[in-house]
């Protein structure tokens, strides 16, 4: 049986589940390409480490070059992660008559255009599957079995570690400070938790997402991102009283005059939205074509072995196009520019919590401030509070976001209003 | 650039919403693939009948053979449906050099292997992803996304009438036979509703999506399948009582020993279960793979626009391997002979409902026999009835089938016991 040769990049989380299943599965997965996956070398950072999968010691090496530029390696599988060096690895490797495989969301979303081109050029395979939601089939779904469909919104929770603490939270009252702690110390979150917390992990899949969704591609310098820090439990506890969740989402959209839109926000979802019941670190993404409809898929969106199932999926992928000489049989789809929405020009239905004193027509007062910036509610709810304040929580009709920041600047300053506490976006 | 021609046997519900998607996003499909699909002719049984579609009358035949003969003509999509004379005229497309597209499931699950074999043989595509879950990309991820797995087990809601019934029956407290006029009445259901509400419809789906993760052709005629017209308003009143759900559920195992085990059957469902919260004529199959653990797919399971883009789909990849002149890239993968569990052998837990003499010991003799068939109870739950009767509800352990039908048997002929209402599986 022919032997078609994989170099590895990083043998960390990623790179140990990938070699794992390729081992265990071996002879399933020649049965089904046709052909045997050999790796043949791995480049690790530090020869001595421990690692989580047996390996030869001859495979490892810890010069890349000898990887990069083997030339009977035929798929190179960067799971490193980050923009540098991987990006002039991956073109060097493009060059030398490589097909790539990679999982690094970071590099795609930042420069994954000029490197696909590269691959096209070249008529090499270039797979990405496992850089968005883990093992979930997402990016092959778009590219090809959705390909008949014009995309008009792709909509996920992409986040594996704030989906796990707003869980946390939802389900045991509690704030985000000791939730996101406690999620360290689990191992749910990293000790420098920006990148999730804040929302940037996020935006560099909807980036991705939305590149292949639309036909255009998406900075992800363009995708403005608000994380899940300002949430307090009284938030999820309200929006549960109003029948919602409340999740961190991804979510963009083309609209019919050609323009996109792209933004990482926390969103009251009701709890009849298929993304509502997406609880822990699971991830699910909703892609909304004008043939198929509504479809979602969901799965877990991090890990060593479901990360590694998709890295696998798209070795598989790249042999089965090798072996019939087809590589470079799909390029990249971003053939579109079409112009980026700013966020201003945002509609959304939105939630607002705020304290005011308990007095007659504070209500009415807050009111005509709304009225005057043009953001009409849909509902109101006023809750006594202990003392002489009151708790009022509006849900708008769909306003334009910076409208309600100007009504919000104005009501945080009337004398009766203590504070306007939160405003999240309200999805239907 | 570069034409492919396309013909068509079928305009009806998949058929129309085909052509429909393939003319309105023409633009985009040509651009994604780099080349143009034009369907060059249309075979229909009736040449005058009104179609759904704008079709241009020269393209029209009512002789199957001008498309299945047409040398021009490099992709056969059959929208037909049934085994005959389907399967004949995709014989002879795949003989005389055609590559084939179906969303036939009958013809899939009766006959598929020799077709796809024929097609293997031919170096010639042959797609089906119209023939399972509407628009849900399900097969094309088993057999590309998800090839680095041993699936374990596949498990789905793939039949939307019955799906739409008991969604009805649980949100309105119905009966089976007035929500099923009411379905027939909205055209959710068909006149003679045996395919859909007996479960032969999934248990065809049921076999190619098994087949499809497992390796090994499944035989449609040996999955045992149980319909919904036994369930009743009360089994659903009184699961939900118990934080169940009941579903129509269409799933296969394949145990470590190598075996395999399908069967369609109605189940309670454990509200949490990612199954649970399908509702309406939704479908979606959830799929356990051993590196990737449960993926879900989500979305409409029929309908002409939904069925017609995963058919599209089918015509966009094999018209990139015509391009790539790769055609057969993936052949069949049923390269297993997996022995098939019997039904007996099937283990599950069980919920049982019957009506019984409201008197000391009468628990205790009913609980004494399921003893003696090895049926041991998880929960029991009794509540008195107007009269001198009491309802019981029991939830056993994981029991044999046959153990449990032997128990039923004994208990149904205790003078207390006046009925033996209903047994239904529970799913985990």
């Amino acid at each position: 049986m022919r032997q078609i040769k994989i170099g590895i990049l990083g043998l960390g989380v990623v790179g140990s589940g990938t070699v794992r299943i390729l081992q265990e599965n071996a002879e399933a997965i020649s049965r089904r390409v046709g052909a045997e996956l050999v790796v043949k070398k791995i480049a690790v950072r530090n020869l001595a480490k421990d690692r989580d999968v047996a390996v030869d010691p001859a495979l490892l090496t810890d010069n890349p070059f000898e990887v990069i530029d083997d030339p009977e390696i035929e798929i190179l599988a960067e799971l490193v992660g980050g923009v540098d060096p991987c990006h002039g690895f991956l073109l060097r490797a493009i060059q030398s008559g490589k097909n790539i495989v990679t999982a690094n969301k970071e590099l795609m979303a930042k420069s994954g255009h000029d490197l696909l081109d590269a691959a096209q050029l070249a008529q090499k395979d270039f797979f990405l599957e496992g850089s968005v939601a883990g093992g979930i089939p997402i990016i092959a779904a778009m590219k090809e079995s959705l390909a008949g469909n014009n995309i008009k919104e792709v909509m996920g929770i992409v986040n594996g570690t704030t989906n796990y603490i707003l869980t946390r939270m939802t389900e045991e009252g509690a704030d985000f400070a000791p939730t996101l702690a406690d999620a360290q110390r689990l191992g749910y979150a990293e000790a420098d938790p920006t990148s999730d917390v804040d929302g940037h992990d996020a935006a560099y899949k909807l980036a991705i997402l939305s590149s292949l969704a639309f036909n255009s591609t998406v900075n992800e310098e363009k995708v403005p991102r608000q994380g899940i820090r300002h949430i307090q439990a009284r938030d999820i506890a309200v929006a549960r009283d109003l029948g919602y969740k409340i999740k961190l989402i991804a979510s963009a959209q083309c609209h019919p005059d050609g323009s996109m839109q792209a933004r990482v926000h926390p969103a009251l979802l009701p709890n009849k939205h298929p993304l509502a019941s997406v609880n822990d670190v699971f991830n699910a993404v909703l892609v909304r074509g004008d043939a198929v409809g509504d479809v979602m898929f969901y799965g877990r969106g991090a890990g060593s072995l479901p990360t590694g199932s998709a890295v696998v999926g798209d070795l598989i992928a790249c042999a089965r196009n090798i072996v019939s000489n087809a590589t470079g049989r799909v390029g990249c789809t971003c053939y579109l520019s079409r112009p980026m929405l700013p966020s201003e020009q945002a509609q959304s239905k939105f939630y607002v919590r705020l304290h005011a004193l308990d007095k007659p027509k504070v209500l009415a007062s807050i009111a005509n401030v709304y009225g005057d910036f043009d953001v009409s509610i849909e509902s109101v709810v006023q809750r006594a509070l202990p003392g002489d304040e009151a708790e009022i929580v509006w849900v708008t009709h769909k306003s334009r976001e910076h409208h309600l920041l100007g009504a919000l600047d104005v009501i945080s300053r009337l004398p009766a209003v203590s504070k306007v506490h939160n405003w999240i976006r309200v999805e239907e």
